[in-house]
């Protein structure tokens, strides 16, 4: 892994240095196409820069797409959009809507551009529309639910707007607590017994679960990892999961390898506290941990054993805040959606400490764990320069 | 309207100017007399400063009694006790002790005394009196009640300051949540299930409502944008409703109008909701989004057309999310109070965007809407001479 | 008790002049003695720190143990020990591990030394270990139990570290927030309906309760003092609580005197609302009044008559949240843990006031009740000669 890592982030080294050898070889050729098309495809970005603002706003809105999983790439988009199309048509539609819908209300408030062309205004949207969609009590094309997917949507960047102020204070990223506020409001508004936008019924344990530990079945088990990724966007089709995880690959390898990690650790967690199997399997348990392990794991703080170390505790710590929202919220006839991994991302980017090796990025500096990595060590030895 | 607002804040124009032509017509002087009544009577406060305590207390806390609604003016201070009266006698004796002993306990508490002088410690304290005795199981006239509208109502600067504290890093207003906070406080402190104190039962819905959509009665739904406002204060009669109104046109008209608007818009949101038609023709959809309407429409944001539609839009979101909370509220036996207003017109204030027509006042310049968009002119006008 | 402050605060006082008369005379050989043993032992731990780590770890763990009600005191954190195996064996285990498990978290996650030898990434372990068990279903010596104690305990330093990020803007203390995170998370993850860890089950309310006056039994009823401060840790054992009194009174005795008052506050408040007799013989009402009380009587205000009044306010405001957490938790099948206690003294932190008898001291510079008087009382005639 830590070769390809130094394959991708060639394009921006050599910006840096300007001195590199010329490339001779047709191997490295495949490597710089791959490097325009892997990390942030930065370079398409800003070549779209002097396009007409639609062709613009369809990569804004398939980078929105994909930057739920902390990925800022057009095509990883696009192949989560397949995914989509795997899982749900209808699903897909109201995701889509919800990303188009959240990104043009963001234009429309003159929020900041930059963070609309990197997606940060459509990952909220994209997950309010999809999981107004999977919540629904009304089944598949229950056209009237565009409505609610719009409005719902449009909440999302002045949620984005209003966390982001008070979140400045610490240099915290808002996460999907915009997409979280905005779904619980419409879901807790609605409700199970609402006449014309029910939704799904939630209700409380009231006895142990019936668990004969020999009934357990082992593939399933395994193959919940991939399914927890896919219910990162309420899909429970190990397929979307599986191609969600190559969209992952192709922006960042080690992204993906979280995901997975924190996938794994999302079912260990289930088993320790005798879960219900059904759950494991459908990947309820996962999904936060995923979020959660990318998130510590080199997105946030730079990539070292510390902090991977440390994504895998979060990523525990996450797993049993799951439960705790999911009982909690469960009391409101609410699921938990992305809370836990919000709540626990946090409050482990919140952790200081005097180990040098657990760094913080600043947030304007957040690209993608490579780049995030290669941006510390050379922070680092500008540093020991200095100290000289 | 917008002559109206012209009208009104020429005494203020004059001594910014100071070279205006003297008053000549009868016309002009029953003006002045006007503008002294009207906005936030400033000059009747100042002339009161060095009159003795008691009537200056008074005064304090008629202008509490107004500032609910972000009325700053002991006249509707006044009118609206009169429209206390028409609802209920007890009620208004217990409002009118939460206000008393609220600003009390600011003053013995050594508070801003600008801040006491404007009513900010009494209207709290004027909600927690009326609500205490709206939401109390033991009927009117039970003596015993004054004890916890006097003990809440202590509580209640406690909160404002020590908000006030957490807010002041975004220069946010604390709105009525030391009201909720404390009357949350008590309510769940004591419950439907207390033997001195017992409070209204409320319950979570477990059925769709029944609605017949034949069955809507049009002017008991237009009777509720009425309704709606006295129930800023916990009153149903349209009368009090229609007092409120006339006190807030003293003065401020634009005010009235977002109040009027809001009101309006929570009526409509219900409706879309299939709210059950009680609960709409009792405006308990309304009084939320009246309260952020006023809040967004001219109060803190300076009133242009791009914070009138902002309002609008801060009023259907206050609606909503004014059901999210009645449903999770109900799960613990309490109703919503004003928390969906407080938290809507916050998450609102808190939005950032680059758009100069949507202008945030800096709080310590906030007084009343037309006063508020003739600083916002002054400023921009001063801000583009510097530029020149 | 003025007189003994000031013999105590001797040792401190020397070190700041230097210029006192030699001691002489027998009696004040037993001072200097005692002044060793009161107080937070200053000279101990820094007599501890070139001695191996084992040593210094055991010191850590003893002042942890006693931090939980603001003592930082090696010898009161052994006899609260004491007081630990006079209750119960198995919960003096988990106890101390769970202080152990978390001292060393914060040593590996490189936390601030000083603040790790002030006991301050202990007290939240021990009381996780305690009232695990305490909470347990499973009754005692079930040594399962010790994986969640451990792990538990482990999430505190991370939960201290992030909350003192955020509070470090309003200059606040953590208090034992960590604790009460960290257990709802526990708590409310496992509940009564786990296979492995089920935990006691808590219901809401749902009829008066049936009380009549003249069955109170005023023994118990004074009982409930000392109790009180015992359930602090989570023991219901009058002697421990009498222990845990004495452990007080060596560090402070203004600490002990305001355990008490507020013990007795939390008694007088569920009075008041007519709270079932069994719960205040429990001093289930006490525990949370007795920290604030202590909390805002001397500890982070310097203490005169008015910090002194306002923590008797404290007291009874905290009291009354008990009874609204409590009630609210109840839905979830959560007790309130100590939730009320640190919600109503950093309200009161936040207070702000322009009389300059309510001084809060800076946090860094909170020791206990009397040393923080003496700093209070050398700032202000500083002050006071400044403005000569």
């Amino acid at each position: 892994m830590e070769g390809n890592v130094e394959v991708k982030i060639e394009p921006k080294e050599e910006k840096k240095t300007q001195k590199q050898n010329p490339m001779k070889k047709g191997g490295r050729r495949i490597c710089k196409v791959l490097g325009y098309l892997t990390g942030d495809m930065k370079e398409f970005g800003e070549w779209l820069q002097d396009k007409p603002l639609p062709f613009q706003f369809v990569d804004w809105v398939l980078r929105g797409t994909s930057q739920v999983m902390f990925v800022n790439n057009p095509l990883s988009g696009l192949i989560m959009i397949i995914g989509f199309l795997v899982q749900n048509t209808w699903w897909t539609i109201t995701g889509c809507l919800g990303t188009i819908v959240s990104t043009a209300t963001a234009l429309l408030l003159s929020q900041d551009r930059s963070a609309i062309a990197a997606g940060l205004h459509g990952y909220n949207g994209v997950l309010v529309g999809l999981l107004i969609a999977v919540f629904s009590d009304k089944g598949n094309f229950y056209w009237w639910l565009l409505l609610p997917v719009a409005l719902v949507s449009m909440t999302c960047p002045v949620f984005s707007s209003a966390l982001g102020s008070i979140f400045s204070k610490w240099d915290l990223p808002v996460f999907t607590l915009p997409f979280n506020m905005a779904l619980t409001l419409y879901t807790a508004a609605t409700g199970h017994y609402n006449l014309f936008f029910p939704t799904v019924l939630f209700q409380p344990a009231t006895s142990v679960p019936n668990i004969t530990w020999s009934n357990i079945d082992v593939p399933l088990l395994l193959q919940s990892i991939p399914v927890g990724i896919g219910q990162v966007y309420g899909c429970d089709n190990p397929w979307t999961g599986g191609i969600f995880l190559v969209a992952l690959f192709i922006s960042s390898p080690l992204i993906c390898l979280h995901a997975a990690i924190g996938s794994a650790v999302g079912m260990l967690a289930a088993l320790s506290l005798a879960a219900p199997f059904g759950n494991i399997y459908a990947g309820l348990w996962n999904y936060n941990s995923c979020l959660a392990c990318i998130a510590i794991g080199g997105m946030f703080y730079s990539l070292t054993w510390q902090t991977h170390l440390l994504s895998i505790a979060c990523a525990f710590f996450c797993a049993y805040l799951g439960a705790t929202v999911s009982n909690i919220f469960s009391v409101f006839g609410l699921p938990a959606f992305t809370w836990p991994f919000c709540l626990s991302a946090l409050t482990f980017l919140l952790l200081t400490t005097k180990n040098a090796n657990i760094y913080k990025l600043p947030l304007s500096k957040v690209t993608y764990p490579e780049a995030n990595r290669l941006y510390y060590i050379t922070t680092k030895q500008h540093m020991a320069r200095c100290e000289l």
